[in-house]
């Protein structure tokens, strides 16, 4: 099953993932997912959002268990942010039926279409379209860096950009989803144990800062005459890793675009991307606010012009409790943490613990009660090819897995 | 004249020029200057590394006097900076013929290709080549975003790229190569005169800073578990305008690329180029010096790995003496200066001084006696849309010329 998955939109020259929504890569991703539903006897549906639903049972009979994740990646992105998910939703499956379990309940596997936000700039797109968290008109201004619209590469790959909007029905029907998932940092990897269940996940956002200076020539305009971007966006650069740090939350810019990006110019446009996550809202606002007023500061030595535009924002998720201490229970495992990315819970018990990355799982928590694993991932490396999880530990999350969806949706 | 010339390879969105070598934007330009030399009886001839040059006289006879100056630009360039020379050379030969002058001397205008470099990453390709500065084998390797090469951008444009080399023969007849630019600087503008002459250029180089770090997630991954290469990168460009300011050279980091360039990624590769530009080529290997060891620092701080390559580098030029003070004899002018860029000579006489910008002259003067003349720009904005002279400048740039022209070639 991973064999026939892992050469789908991996990019020769730098070994990593490049499954952008509706590209072709995305495509083949979809075609593997329908060929595993079939394979399991499962019936595939597509819901108006573009999100893959393999059904076993009847989805109108309610109190539906589903799991799943995506299979879409970042630029470059790793072979397990994703597909871990996905792939040990099949494999639970086989594993419940060798032990012969029955399931009394509706239930399916989801591959949630556009996760990333890789190529349209916002993460989660199907799952926040079917839980309402984005509105048609925005999701019909959202462009890729080639200037193609969601609905027109929606279009493009077949599919009905009409459609799209909130899907309250589709998720009324479901009693529990669990979404199985890599960690993406090292908190696991400091513990004994394999797989962690989560508390909850950070609140975050994303924010565009504009520095507009003066383009000018690099050889012949005198320092004093210069309005140079660059340097207030450096030193925004570095002010939002101080006020971060101290904070003890995280702030990264990661993503930045010059005009007009010559050697011998001094740009006239230096946009760059914080991404930035805390474990309260306050302390998020907090750490923005502070951001924004170093750059500001600087911008008026410098003679730049700083503009600020959230461009996205998700609040704290708490998951279902109801659920996750179910879920919990069903491995074992100690009390919730909420401490920063890293803090377990009580040392022995199973890991109960809060990550500062947004998932689908985190969007459908409004709507649905849901729950979240974690694969112990040695490097805590992730978005990167390097991202990696043993062997052993994929085996483990898989019979997690099981244990739990047996607990859930069988007897 | 500037009329048909103005419309050419203007961008409307930003009213800038994208004017790139061997582009439909070149090929028009090119068109254009054909079409002005035909007008005025001149003969055009196209040189084996792309440069035109157009005629009065024949040009075997040796001790000819030339002008003019280029016509590509960079991204979203000014309307000034290149087609004010060529413009001004046609103009100061209408001058010189309404003047009723007699050349006893070989006269041509050149426009000499590829000078900004914007496509190929190398300034000054036509001149380099001719005069030896640039080895065939490196011009073949020369690349363009899209990966095309030089020779294969020159078929493509219908030029014969086997045909490129130095060209000792076609230099060796010139006599006096003199070229007016605006200038790319406020020196003038802080003095009443309309045209000033160059003494010398600056030393001048690009150097790539490859700031290696590890690929992660922005949301997960722990402040200490990081190697953030945006941080180095961002220390250095602060570090690179404090060195240059206290050695009273430049230094500008105006393009940077990033890999993966994603919102929620910490970058695996940040890469940025340093221009870098002083009085002497002492200083100058100082101030880079300087940034590679602030460079080296924080890279240790920050766990990421900081590698540097020299991609060109331009010795001092100091325009042949004779020829200079010549010019600037039949112009009246001051003696030299040779401070910053900025500073002009002694005050009531017409202004000799240095640029920090890298021009054609600069690379004939190793093998052809060769002068300049700077005509003043209000702001000293330049490599931008809002470059600019007032007409009267213009005017007051074309007769200079002419009278220089005059001094060397006729009579």
């Amino acid at each position: 099953m991973w064999r026939q998955l892992a050469p789908l939109g991996r990019d020769p020259s730098s070994g990593g993932y490049r499954r952008y929504a509706w590209s072709g890569a995305d495509a083949e991703c979809r075609a593997w997912f329908a060929a595993q539903a079939a394979a399991r006897g499962l019936v595939c549906e597509l819901d108006r959002n573009g999100n893959q639903w393999a059904w076993l049972g009847d989805p109108a009979a309610g109190e539906a268990v589903v799991t799943g994740s995506h299979l879409d990646s970042v630029p470059d992105g790793g072979a397990f942010d994703g597909p871990l998910g996905v792939v040990s939703a099949f494999a639970a499956l086989d594993e419940l039926r060798a032990r012969g379990a029955r399931f009394d309940k509706p239930f399916a596997v989801v591959n949630f279409g556009d996760e990333e936000g890789a190529r349209f700039g916002l993460a989660c797109v199907g799952s926040r379209l079917a839980a309402g968290q984005l509105t048609v008109e925005r999701a019909r201004e959202l462009r890729d860096a080639d200037g193609v619209s969601l609905p027109r590469a929606m279009e493009r790959a077949g599919y009905d950009p009409d459609a799209i909007g909130p899907d309250p029905q589709r998720l009324s029907r479901i009693g529990a989803f669990v979404e199985l998932h890599v960690e993406q940092g090292r908190a696991l990897a400091e513990t004994p144990h394999p797989v962690g269940v989560a508390s909850a996940i950070w609140p975050h956002g994303r924010w565009r800062f504009d520095f507009h200076g003066e383009a000018n020539h690099a050889g012949t305009t005198r320092i004093e005459d210069r309005r140079d971007p660059m340097l207030t966006y450096a030193n925004t650069v570095l002010a939002a890793r101080k006020k971060a740090r101290v904070a003890g939350a995280l702030a990264t810019f990661g993503k930045v675009a010059v005009e007009p990006n010559g050697v011998n110019a001094i740009p006239s446009l230096v946009r760059g991307w914080l991404d930035s996550r805390a474990a309260d809202e306050e302390t998020l606002a907090a750490v923005v606010a502070e951001v924004e007023k170093a750059a500001a500061e600087r911008g008026r030595r410098d003679g730049v012009e700083v503009r600020v535009t959230r461009e996205s924002f998700t609040p704290t998720v708490e998951f279902a409790h109801a659920l996750r201490d179910r879920v919990a229970g069903l491995l074992g495992a100690g009390p919730p943490g909420m401490g920063p990315p890293g803090a377990a819970g009580a040392p022995g018990a199973v890991p109960v613990l809060p990550t500062g990355a947004g998932h689908d799982a985190g969007i459908l928590s409004a709507s649905v009660p849901t729950a979240m694993l974690y694969v112990r991932n040695p490097t805590g490396v992730s978005h990167s090819p390097a991202e990696f999880a043993e062997e052993d530990d994929c085996v483990a999350g898989v019979a997690a897995l099981a244990d739990v969806l047996e607990g859930l949706a069988c007897r």
